[in-house]
């Protein structure tokens, strides 16, 4: 079969691998399943290697957002059945450990990340691919009831990781009833934010973003006002426009250490920042913290627990994170997928194997 | 009068000073009033001007914590009346204004610090001295009914600043019922955390401690395990008290990039490091909180906010934190005062004029 190899900066190749197959012994034997994918996508944090940010030391596979439809399952698995359509999170779970059943399944005691398999440390199957083998599976997946209309998958490819790294944000920012919201970043991660700000009932979000059609689509998403400027000009116009203190909650979405102190600074006294974009760029002041009591929570999504709750919202259509894909390409595009990406020619790319 | 002016490293000095008088004219005219110190004290934030590490330009009033009576009150003054006895917080505040509405009093937009006049800008009264005026009175004192019985003095002081303080600790890292919590620190704040996480519901309590009457005392007020090791070592029992993850909660009362480091690697993925320590080392490692969810939440107490709380609980002697004081001195022993809290030979220092 075929599958996304990253080999080093701007390189990323589609190879023939070897087809998945379940595992027979060893800790995680019996435990696992073949999905065959029917859409993946690629993420602003798979830019990092790409551009040479993170350093790729070897040619690896590479990819963490997919759906698809079960193949097999390994002899003890139990949640799910081969025709199933299932999406995968960004982390492989049990779903029962302490961690998970705190909440926190991204910090499962037995789980992992893609591309490397949790119970042997050994190299495993990413995402973007045409199958891939899921550890842990009746933790990891998430069954999705019926077969889906089509419409639905891009949707439902979003639950994978930036839907709910959106919903992460929002939930770390501390969003409830009234909030009010300053969104920092306009990437699918930010404009997720905007959907899941205006889900838990923030009364008024800012979304910042100087790209017209990133602007259309925050408004789309829930945005009630739109700020372009930036940096220091962009923090005195967000505290302006919340009587001259800043709003309630900043949602910082980018990761970099200028759109960090941007959000800090942001929020009002005593305001809280909510942070999912992964850290390039340096530490937090915390003296500035200290002096505002803006507090700053986030991390990595814990997907798994807040799979099914989204998934409601999703199929019933209350929310529509589909539409952060604005570009469609095959597996076999790969580089284009991702050259798009980097020069943000697309938003976010969804792949059809 | 007599009050206490620093000089610089490790040279506080009882000075004669003016008497204070109401403010005759400018915007904070009227609205002041003239406080009898009872009691006063000092303050481990008081030690970094003290130890040289904040350098003291020119000779400065010090000291923010006190109680006494009113003895003069401005034209427009409502609340406070001759005679009342007051708790002054360790800032200033008009208890209207928007951050004071929304529980945010210590960052009043009309609000300050002792020692500065927030109304002009110019030197003001600090803490430790015989009589202070006291800015915007109204919003800034708080009254204990009737004549509080001298026993209770100790107690009433510490709302000026450490019980609070330690409540905020509590409060930033969502103490609740049930809650584990870690404390960094066993100075008074540290010792108040303790009472605090104890107030709010915690199940377990670990207070991070290699003093013996330290330990006494947190055990005295709440604590349930008293852990000595320090850094990695801390770090790692603490983790393995509550099954391998860490508690819900640290708390942060120290202020140095060592404690905040050993804080947030403390704690279990998802948990919460509420700070109080005033920070002097460096800024936080964002790689960690990403990569552990743990959020960081705290700075300087909004005591005035807490106090009707707090005052109902020491009236009824339900919270004793009068017992963090094990010195008495005159004022006049002032230096005597700063030496033996810098030299750790007290845990903190009550000051009768």
């Amino acid at each position: 079969m075929q599958a996304a190899i990253i080999h080093g900066d701007r390189d990323v190749r589609l190879e023939n691998v070897p087809d998945p197959v379940l595992a027979t012994d060893g800790p995680g034997s019996g435990l696992d399943a073949i999905v065959r994918v029917a859409a993946s996508c690629v993420c602003g944090s798979d830019l990092w290697p790409y551009r040479g940010i993170d350093k790729v030391e070897a040619p690896r596979r590479i990819g963490h957002e997919f759906v698809g439809i079960v193949e097999e399952i390994g002899t003890n698995v139990e949640n799910v059945r081969v025709g199933d359509f299932v999406i995968a999170p960004f982390h492989i779970c049990d779903n029962t450990c302490l961690n998970c059943r705190n909440g926190w399944s991204v910090h499962c005691l037995h789980g992992g990340f893609w591309g490397s398999d949790p119970q042997t440390g050994g190299s495993a199957d990413a995402g973007q691919g045409e199958r891939v083998r899921v550890p842990l599976a009746d933790g990891t997946l998430v069954v999705v009831p019926g077969r889906p209309d089509p419409s639905l998958i891009p949707a439902l490819l979003t639950l994978s990781d930036v839907m709910p790294t959106g919903h992460h944000a929002a939930v770390s920012g501390g969003v409830s009833k009234d909030s009010t919201v300053a969104v920092v970043g306009d990437g699918a991660v930010g404009l997720c934010a905007v959907i899941a700000a205006k889900r838990l009932g923030a009364a008024r979000i800012v979304a910042m973003s100087r790209h017209a059609d990133r602007q259309e689509l925050a408004r789309q998403f829930g945005a009630t006002d739109i700020v372009p400027e930036r940096g220091e000009a962009g923090v005195a116009k967000v505290k302006e426009m919340f009587d001259g203190i800043g709003p309630d909650v900043v949602l910082e979405c980018v990761g970099t250490k200028e759109s960090m102190d941007q959000a800090l600074r942001s929020a009002r006294p005593g305001g809280q920042v909510g942070f999912v974009g992964v850290p390039y760029g340096g530490p937090l002041e915390v003296g500035t913290m200290f002096s505002s009591n803006v507090g700053v929570r986030g991390g990595v999504a814990p997907v798994r627990n807040y799979l099914d709750e989204l998934l409601i919202d999703v199929l019933d259509g209350t929310i529509q994170p589909g539409r952060v894909f604005d570009a469609e390409m095959p597996l076999s595009d790969i580089p284009a997928a991702y050259a798009a990406m980097d020069e943000r020619r697309a938003i976010k790319v969804l792949l059809r194997p």
